[in-house]
């Protein structure tokens, strides 16, 4: 099971680490996200991983400590296979960034969302074998890339609570859309967490432990948190709570905003999802910039942890439309509408309406 | 969890029994088909379901019998969800028709093959906690639809060999496409056999039998056999092997023939799939009527029990042109050419080369 290096269907933002996603029409394509197009996030370099050496190490508060070759993993525990969208806490950072600045980190559009086929084990299967403590309340994931931050060096990492971690829907992943993982994907091994921040589907996994407490990892600890002022203490970024559920958001695909169209009938087409349990309940557009709303077609195809199509089709004449797109949760509340009450000191959960300028013209 | 009744995005060949299927080109759309697309195959009554009385028994050659209303199905056994195609026996069979006639079976084209992701629990796990006894060799399902053959009425049904049962993506599926069943696909519960013909996912399930010989239900006994003349007696039904694997097969969604194009770039694109391990390796395509093979483009996305997409362009000048498109297996086998070595008497299992006839003008 050699690493595989594949064309890719998108911009590198940054190189190193290796940054970049599709363009989002591109995504509109098929629902689930060819390999070569699904958004790549990364804080350090792409570990070179020796598949005969690799060891999954399970320590901390269980009554039975793992260390697991690959072949052990996948010959121990039954493998599933399911679809599940992972979106970046960062998608739509661009949009806080016009509010007030955000220096230091990657200026992501809508790139860093997208949907696959992900194989693998469960996690449940996993942590019953190590039997935990009653008294472990989180599970922490450790990668082997060569992160540095404030001064030291250390793998990506994150964690999940016991609940969200005895959800049948995380799992350890080896196959990404029916192959092996790519290198830049996490492979050998990453952990594919549905419904919340990408940051804690870690990938290059080698360590989970058991603990009373989150992870002490930087990115649990001092980053994916909302902090409302740039250059707060390092105490005010340990205070604060860290991020997780994905809030409710849509992505506009088709057509992207700067299109030239023609003037007629024109059809839009993206996708919505949220982390929350009811998932999405509905979509609304308006090519009046927030004037007459009215609802997308959602399709049938519903499944947890993964994003909704919508569609709809508009007569447009010539001219410039504001179209607007908010999805609502089955309790009536919709996406927010503007992104300047969101902005925090590290842009993240941008969850605002989306928005795409469509100039129709004849000629 | 009522039945729900959804508008079709098909047209049907027949109303009692229900059959139809959708528009090839629809199915391009997206990978999962939407469960208003998705075909239909019955042979009798949709059944009315009281879902506080279904029970699903289990019985045969186990050591401990089950009867399981639908919530101890659910609570008793993981949720998994998958997706797989199903392909009809009967796809294609107009083309075999045209060989020599094939009375009362029903005229399928293209229509009788869809992919949806499925839900419900592992077959394997309800098979181990009913413990069959060492001897047993097949798997029987029984429907509670109400068929009428040679005078007599029963459930639709068919079986599984152990070795085919006890695979991991062979489930009974409660779930299509994130939502329950809908009654014309099975509702409350189906068995959903990834790469078998169509007539194993039987649905309506409610009984399982265990067995040392296959199901003795007509679908099982004297049809979906390769029978090479018309007019057979029952006996040489009886003595034929029954069909199972699906074949390498492919469909070209577009363009479909018939369609007027105009010259120049113009997209191929269409999906195959293979019942064999090993799945689809290769897809070539020729615009010449099997001159001048070229290769198409396969799809990253290679899921196990499904299809795999397609692509091509190609130049064409205005003019006919015959399109053939062929898939092959990793030995290198290819499907067969002609349909005529391939027809049996009720019309099974075609899977000689996909075919269109593309018209391009510039009028």
């Amino acid at each position: 099971m050699p690493e595989r290096s594949r064309a890719h269907e998108w911009t590198p933002i940054t190189l190193l680490p290796l940054n970049g996603g599709p363009d989002p029409a591109r995504l509109a394509d098929s629902f689930l996200t060819p390999t070569s197009r699904f958004f790549v996030r990364n804080h350090g370099t792409i570990p070179i991983v020796d598949p005969d050496a690799f060891r999954l190490e399970i320590s901390g508060m269980v009554r039975q400590p793992l260390r697991l070759s690959l072949d052990e993993l996948t010959q121990r525990f039954p493998t599933v296979r399911r679809p599940a969208l992972i979106q970046c806490a960062g998608f739509r950072r661009s949009e806080l960034a016009r509010v007030r600045a955000i220096p230091g980190e990657l200026p992501w559009d809508e790139e860093p969302v997208s949907t696959a086929e992900w194989g693998g084990i469960r996690l449940a299967d996993l942590l019953a074998a190590a039997m935990p403590d009653d008294a472990a309340r989180h599970v922490a994931f450790e990668g082997c890339d060569d992160v540095e931050r404030e001064g030291r060096r250390f793998g990506f990492g994150g964690s999940v609570t016991m609940e969200e971690a005895a959800r049948h829907d995380v799992i350890l992943a080896f196959e990404m859309n029916g192959e092996p993982l790519t290198a830049e994907h996490g492979w050998p091994l990453r952990a594919v967490v549905p419904n919340v921040i990408g940051a804690r589907s870690v990938k290059w996994l080698t360590r989970i432990e058991l603990r009373p407490t989150a992870s002490e990892n930087y990115f649990q600890r001092r980053a994916y948190k909302l902090v409302d002022r740039a250059g707060a203490t390092t105490d005010a970024w340990e205070a604060a709570p860290a991020i997780s559920t994905l809030p409710i958001n849509t992505l506009i695909c088709r057509p992207r905003g700067g299109e030239r169209l023609c003037p007629g009938p024109i059809r839009l087409a993206g996708y919505a999802w949220s982390g929350e349990p009811g998932g999405v309940a509905a979509v609304e557009f308006s090519v009046r910039g927030g004037a007459g709303w009215r609802p997308a077609r959602l399709s049938e195809i519903n499944l947890p942890g993964c994003w909704r199509e919508w569609t709809a089709e508009v007569d447009l004449a010539s001219g410039r439309h504001d179209l607007l797109v908010r999805a609502l949760l089955p309790d009536g509340s919709a996406q927010p509408a503007d992104p300047a009450p969101l902005w925090n000191a590290r842009g993240y959960m941008n969850n605002s309406w989306a928005r795409a300028v469509l100039e129709v013209r004849a000629d």
